[in-house]
């Protein structure tokens, strides 16, 4: 029994967030927002302007911009659609979870044709596949593909999905949102056209605002693209390169917290660094999850360590909700499933958190069972 | 000569933000943002909810609900446009300075059928013209101004401009960026179908999010009108309505903000205290710019205590930008013009900003305009 009077926490005094975000960042990430700075302030300019060339660097290659955009990374998502692909244009979608339904729902709100490719949750999509597809319908302009599906914690093939895209001459937008920063995504040799991701997620920031990593020439040829003037990519990029400020208030603290996080992440290796400390806590994880007899959803191969999706238990005694709210209660906010193919739950290696915190997670889950009757995390055998 | 060698600065250090914003914050605000909450966390769940119960508190009268959307005031002004005006609608835009001629550019960009009546920038919009124009076209089904007109810092009469858009059976949509919270906006006794507003500006948050406080009948009615997934503010209160939570990653920091920000809000006394610490710190001001020799664009009667226009003085040793270096350098931000009817520049009296704090920045600037040797901060006589 380890029912504790006092819950662990972090050291602002917070609950430790497993989950796909948004995340526990760092007490210097959340001090940088202790001042009010103007948007037109020198200072903050050039914080912008040093945000924007190190998100730049972290991918690499030659002749990419960055347009940030305030919001959530799904404004991120929308606003890359919406301006990159002209409204004669056609998107064929890769899909194997929300993530990826989402962007077939935003192209259907904002008007731009689009097809579908669909894949099991627990299925990696198919360059193969991808490119039959392509083969037979040469109207595809652009394909969008999810790096990492936080749906299931499936790592997609994006090097493949993007050598059959660009040897079938289409442009490839990348949902980057769980994985940047944390798997690598080399600009020089992967072919692509954008990439999108947020503040928060494996950069560590606080959530607030999106950027889109894209050609240059991509995003000048979309002038007069977009669905929407906020998220304009294009007249975002054009005014932040002739006036060095954003076209509407930006969330100056959260920019501010994006600095520092970009500090700090660079501090620790940059994505080898930061991949290898999430690599660890995933492993960590799994190792000590099987030994309670849960089951992963995912076979390693297949599995990026950001979010790992564990198979529900079986033993009747097992009730989500409470296991819940007994890990809270003691520090450790885990996430419900999303799967529509099994009943499941989710736990985030990404954030602030490292193999003492991975552990602590651990050993609270372990008491929590006892507590609960649970004999095992064990899910019924699949039936044959 | 008061060639400070420190500057004046805020207790965060900063310096003070006499714009239209971003604006000074108090530290307690700043400070809340110093946690890491879970987007599922019930405590979070519970912020949100007092924080959209609170800003429907503000404005009063029934069968309204409160609809947040992350990223700037504009997106929640373009959120509004494309939710609330569907497809086959037609908005009249009242325009007498940039902000409404945004919304004519959002209505084109969206593809809401738009028409425009238009004033100088030192004119209020015109009740008695926009029942004119109501009258001789029917087709017209929305009518949209902005409350307090930043780009000069015009009150609108938005009173007489509801009355007359009920009378003729019209939706009014009002842009309250600047002012929400500052000036009265009684829903009971005005009518009008939404009104949007920010977390920054005179609610004191920090920047990040928007919200719309709308006729629940209105909203309920714009299922699919939106031309975004994002902002879909229909659909966002649909989804918090069944969930509690936002649709994507929220500002969780942001919002912690807010919430204290609605905290020392309630504590100053609500609009009436808000708003009468903005008049008497634009009294001060205007009083002590005019005592400089300097005059402002606007006479007294259409001036809102936001944000004030002054001419530039005529003297040719007034050099604008050596004059906002040095008001910055000892610690107050001012703001460019953006008229266009003359060169201006403008000063802010709303943020964390008192009585103290505008007597220093009067006392800055009358150093400054010694240093430069300007000797009157008069305009050029207007031509007859």
């Amino acid at each position: 029994m380890t029912s504790q009077s006092r819950p662990a926490a972090s050291p602002d005094g917070d609950p430790w967030l497993l989950t796909p975000g948004p995340l526990t960042t760092s007490s210097g990430v959340k001090q940088a927002m202790l001042h009010d700075l103007g948007s037109r302030d020198a200072r903050f300019i050039a914080i912008n302007a040093k945000v924007r060339e190190r998100l730049l660097g972290i991918i690499g290659g030659e002749g990419f911009v960055c347009a940030p955009v305030q919001g959530s990374g799904t404004f991120a998502v929308e606003a890359m659609l919406g301006t990159l692909v002209p409204r004669e244009g056609k998107v064929l979608i890769l899909i194997n979870g929300a993530y990826g339904q989402r962007m077939a729902r935003i192209c259907g709100l904002i008007g731009r044709a689009f097809e579908v490719l669909e894949w099991r949750e627990d299925e990696p999509v198919d360059p193969a596949a991808l490119e039959a597809r392509l083969e037979s319908d040469p109207a595809i302009t652009h394909v969008a593909v999810v790096h990492c599906e936080t749906t299931s914690g499936i790592l997609n093939p994006i090097a493949g999905v993007a050598e059959v895209t660009a040897r079938q001459g289409r442009r490839l937008l990348i949902d980057s949102m769980s994985a940047f920063g944390a798997l690598p995504l080399d600009a020089g040799a992967i072919p692509f056209e954008a990439v999108v991701a947020s503040s928060n997620k494996c950069l560590e920031g606080v959530p607030g605002m999106g950027f889109c990593l894209v050609k240059q020439e991509a995003l000048e040829a979309a002038a007069g693209n977009a669905h929407s003037l906020t998220l304009d990519l294009q007249d975002q990029w054009q005014a932040m390169e002739k006036t060095k400020q954003w076209r509407f208030t930006p969330p100056t603290h959260v920019i501010l917290a994006f600095n520092q996080a970009l500090d700090e992440f660079e501090a620790e290796g940059g994505q080898p660094g930061r991949g290898g400390r999430y690599a660890a806590n995933c492993r960590i994880l799994v190792e000590g999850m099987r030994k309670l007899g849960f089951e992963t959803l995912l076979p390693d191969a297949l599995q990026a360590p950001i979010i790992v999706t564990f198979k529900m238990p079986s033993d009747p005694k097992f009730d989500f909700q409470r296991f819940y709210d007994r890990l809270s209660e003691q520090g450790y906010v885990i996430y419900p499933g999303k799967l529509t193919v099994a009943p499941s739950f989710r736990i985030g290696c990404i954030g602030r958190l490292g193999a003492e915190e991975m552990r602590a997670a651990l050993a609270a889950i372990e008491g929590t069972l006892k507590e609960l009757g649970v004999a095992s995390g064990a899910p019924e055998a699949e039936a044959a």
